[in-house]
């Protein structure tokens, strides 16, 4: 019953008119990024999502995953889909070609990804696992393991896992019980129970790569002491086959809230072969690679389900007749008008599309950033866009998560009743939304990783680079007439920031649970900045290119009008969170534990 | 999996130390609400509530109902558990003694309410509905038709519905096509499709006593043309027993996101004998007065899910241990902290409380005002407690119900991923909450109920009246030192109000746009704005407790702790509304409805 279609007018907006990603053919990758190939790749990406993944969608969530005696199987077609996914190269489209894959920019990788996940959550998280998994490996294993598995793994034949979670352990990694025994040729065996592991086990693929976190005895106690493998679920044959089943299998699934064509597995490790990925105890840097990765991702989950709630909303708001326009009728031949014409469900529909289309800015902006860090000749440029990339990540993978779940609620609620009945599809968007709040770092975490690690790196210069460059935005667009609003909106949000910034500097240092207490309105903060700064730059070459009076006129005046939605109307959030922000954390932490 | 205990001493310390209910004893139903029979009423209902309702909540969800062939099967255990229920006198407590009731007051029914739903929704609903049918019958119903139909209704012997949604209408009811054709004898023949009923039909009791809308043909176009009817299952014998079946059925069941254990029914009507209630075409007027109580009731189970799902939370950030706290350790001897020394979960627990507690004194305000409106012998004091009431239901259905989503979410977030998995139920909790913003009116309804009808009625008097008593609020605790930055933020966010008012005014008059785009603001800031009245009322009484010091000392200090949460965490959101609000509705109107 729902549709998606690909926003890939939006997208070339956004990397070419914005970005100007064709600008940087010196880079790797981006030599042979046009406008016109660009337009191609995703028009094929869109069609596969649109005509193959998401046709799948419900039926994948009401089939959900099946589990007989160790064996995992996925809702019917998806196997068919995951094979034509591979073979028409999805996979590998920005791996490295060192082992075959495609060296495409993470730029055009994240919008593809947009369109794969928007259109079916669950089966986009199959070889999104296997993306992130390939990272980790390529960045810390030694080139043997690189050769061995990269391969199959970057063209999908085989599947990737990231397996951190224990019964009683999530968050605090140090308390893993997992172990690894060295076994004298170079080998561990690694025993223990993974909980929450996505796509463990599954029918898509005939080997899967599980990235193990374990402890080697003797090793420095707490999260010091973590080392990462490698533990194929079939032992690879002299010839690099699967050859012998590893001692790691699937104990059962988790009943989920939704994404339910995604297996959640328990995996019992029971003296598996595993191969050390870097050095000994050196896991947890490794799995960090492989997060920042993830967490990118995981924004994009938010950003995905938004859109294709949207999207479903915007069709059943046009078709829906109910009610007459306070302004008078506006379907004078029908019994009444479509209820798009009410104030309170446009401002529904404006909040979603003024998330989407800011969101899916500045996640393209940030893909450019991950580019030039991986990529760039230069090492200063490199630089700097890792540590906006660092800086941006955790704001990223929260508040888009948190917007997912907001704006696939609010399509939803366009729908009345309809929205809380299964046939719809509306409430599925909602139960699969609710996991990326927590998943991969609960977004509570993400604020703590921004206060606590990434605003006082390198004394601050992060956070003081990326509002730099928002102040030098706000400068340029200050004084044409149809701009300045805009600039003044973002220069009141910049100062929030700025002032929250000195507030945390001040008072994280004298009393942490003050940097703890605010740290998810400051997160916020910086979100609604980073928003407005690209919102700002989508809007300036929106109202350039109307000036240029070229094609596309009316895309560019609902692009003004939508930035100009955001300005007003979600922007003003900035100055309740300042306030809440400095109120400081007595108030938070006063009642006992057991007052609760 | 999951726990309930019923907050007793909340509801005491509201009622009695707070709201003094004990002073009108001059009120019929009130002259035997002493703090002993009550706390003994409320000890009863929440024992029903935690030890035979609520471990029928998770196996209520995942069993459901079901339909075979028109019959309808409610879950395992309900059957009992309902007739424990009704056999107790739950039923009957606040209705009027005329039919059977017990006649205390509407007080004491939302304390009791807030319990049975908290402890499962789906077998609240049951009851719930029954009691908002008698409510309308009651008050337009003939002597006849009350006599026959209201005391077994008000015992829950029989229950009842309200059917008004058709497959192509909800909220604009003047398009529906139900049809009632009279037959000469004072009955009608009703037939048409009705969808949405919840407790259409089910096992519990012997006759289901359906209001349904439906159109008399000839009457006038539209809304107008609108008449109420008692559609019985059964049709009563000479001797008022369910006799023959009535032309009524099932036709099949919702499948839904949650509430899996109240039936949503199709119903389909075919020649059905009705008995028309009140006024031809007068049926909507009916139905409203079962739509306010309903609108009541469901900003309960807003504030009800929110408190289950709290408590839950509350033993779980106390038992899960996972890192340390940035303070220091407080879990010396064990592996790692309770989570609730994270201030980030801190946050999350005290809105949740902050929240719970202040909506739990705002409901109880509310129904003191309705049991004045109902019972007060002074018709100065009726009217006054109507206006509010009138005000402040929208707001209270609105704003419960979005924060019953918000703080449900909240309290899955604690768990982690362990809060997405069924097994914990916190999922339920989520999913239960989403319909109460959809349902008896979406809250953008709500929304246009407040500034398109509430707001300008005898010329904003009711409005007026809230605003000075919050005035007057403020002004009595302004000179007290540690009252003093509660009245002062208290103040600030009258003045936004006032402020949103006067903007409304102006604007909303002359482009209806205006009003409509910034609703849900104008309605969120009079929610914060009760919110605070009533969080001051209960400071002020803590404080003056604490400084006789008596016994509860924990209790009141918490109390004042909770408040200065409020005020400082959520009370500033005022600020970002009404910037937003001012904003107009350009912005939000401005797209043509295509290029959605």
């Amino acid at each position: 019953m729902t549709i998606y279609n690909a926003p890939i007018q939006d997208h070339m907006f956004m990397m070419f008119d914005v970005l100007g990603v064709d600008k940087h053919s010196n880079i790797p990758g981006f030599e042979d990024l046009t406008p016109d190939l660009t337009n191609a790749v995703l028009e094929e990406a869109g069609k596969l999502a649109s005509e193959v993944l998401h046709p799948l969608n419900q039926s994948g969530d009401e089939q959900g995953c099946t589990w007989d005696n160790g064996v995992v199987t996925t809702p019917d077609g998806f196997k068919e889909a995951y094979k034509l996914y591979c073979q028409s190269g999805w996979q590998s489209l920005t791996s490295s070609p060192d082992y075959g894959g495609q060296g495409l920019p993470q730029t055009l990788g994240l919008a593809v990804s947009e369109m794969m996940i928007a259109s079916n959550w669950g089966f986009g998280m199959y070889p999104g696992l296997t993306k992130g998994a390939t990272e980790a490996i390529a960045a810390h294993a030694s080139d043997e393991l690189k050769d061995t598995y990269l391969p199959k793994m970057m063209s999908g034949e085989w599947s990737g896992t990231m397996n951190l979670t224990e019964p009683h352990c999530g968050t605090d990694l140090g308390l893993l019980r997992t172990k690894a025994e060295p076994q004298g040729d170079g080998t561990f065996k690694v025993t223990g129970t993974k909980i929450f592991i996505s796509a463990g086990e599954h029918d898509l693929t005939e080997n899967i790569i599980h990235l193990v976190l374990a402890k080697i005895p003797g090793g420095p106690e707490g999260s010091r002491g973590i080392s990462l493998f490698i533990v194929p679920k079939f032992i690879l044959d002299a010839d690099g086959n699967p050859g012998e089943r590893n001692g790691v299998s699937c104990g059962s699934l988790e009943k989920k809230m939704g994404i339910h064509s995604n297996s959640t597995c328990v995996m019992n490790y029971d003296d598996a072969v595993g191969y050390l990925v870097g050095e000994e105890h050196k896991g947890l840097l490794a799995m960090f690679t492989m997060m920042n990765e993830a967490r990118l991702g995981v924004g994009m989950q938010g950003l995905a389900i938004a859109e294709v709630a949207y999207q479903n909303a915007a069709v059943y708001t046009n078709e829906r007749l109910q009610g007459r326009a306070i302004s008078g009728k506006k379907n004078e031949d029908g019994p009444a008008d479509p209820i798009i014409v009410h104030p309170d469900v446009r401002r529904m529909m404006m909040t979603s599309r003024a998330f989407t289309e800011g969101a899916r800015g500045l996640a393209l902006w940030m893909g450019l950033q991950v580019d030039l860090l991986q990529r760039h000749p230069d090492e200063d440029v490199r630089e700097k866009a890792e540590d906006l990339v660092g800086l941006l990540t955790p704001v990223i993978k929260a508040y888009f998560t948190d917007m997912g779940v907001e704006v696939t609620s609010l399509s939803q609620q366009c729908y009345g009743g309809h929205g809380y009945i299964r046939e719809h599809g509306m409430e599925q968007f909602a139960r699969d939304a609710r996991i990326a709040p927590i998943y991969e770092g609960t977004n509570g975490i993400q604020a703590m990783d921004l206060v606590g690690r990434k605003l006082g790196a390198k004394n601050g210069a992060a956070v003081q680079a990326f509002m730099a460059l928002v102040q030098d935005n706000v400068a340029a667009n200050a004084d044409n007439d149809q701009l300045a609003p805009l600039a003044k909106g973002l220069g009141n949000a910049l100062q929030h920031l700025q002032q929250a910034t000195m507030w945390m500097m001040q008072n994280g240092m004298t009393n942490p649970d003050n940097a703890g207490a605010g740290a998810v309105d400051y997160l916020r903060i910086m979100a609604l900045v980073g928003m407005g700064h690209v919102w700002l730059m989508q809007a300036q070459t929106a109202a350039e290119k109307l000036a240029e009076g070229g094609a596309n006129e009316p895309y560019m005046k609902n692009k003004l009008i939508t930035a100009r939605f955001f300005f007003e109307r979600m922007l003003p959030d900035t100055i309740a969170h300042l306030a809440k922000l400095e109120a400081g954390a007595e108030s938070t932490m006063a009642l006992k534990a057991e007052a609760f």
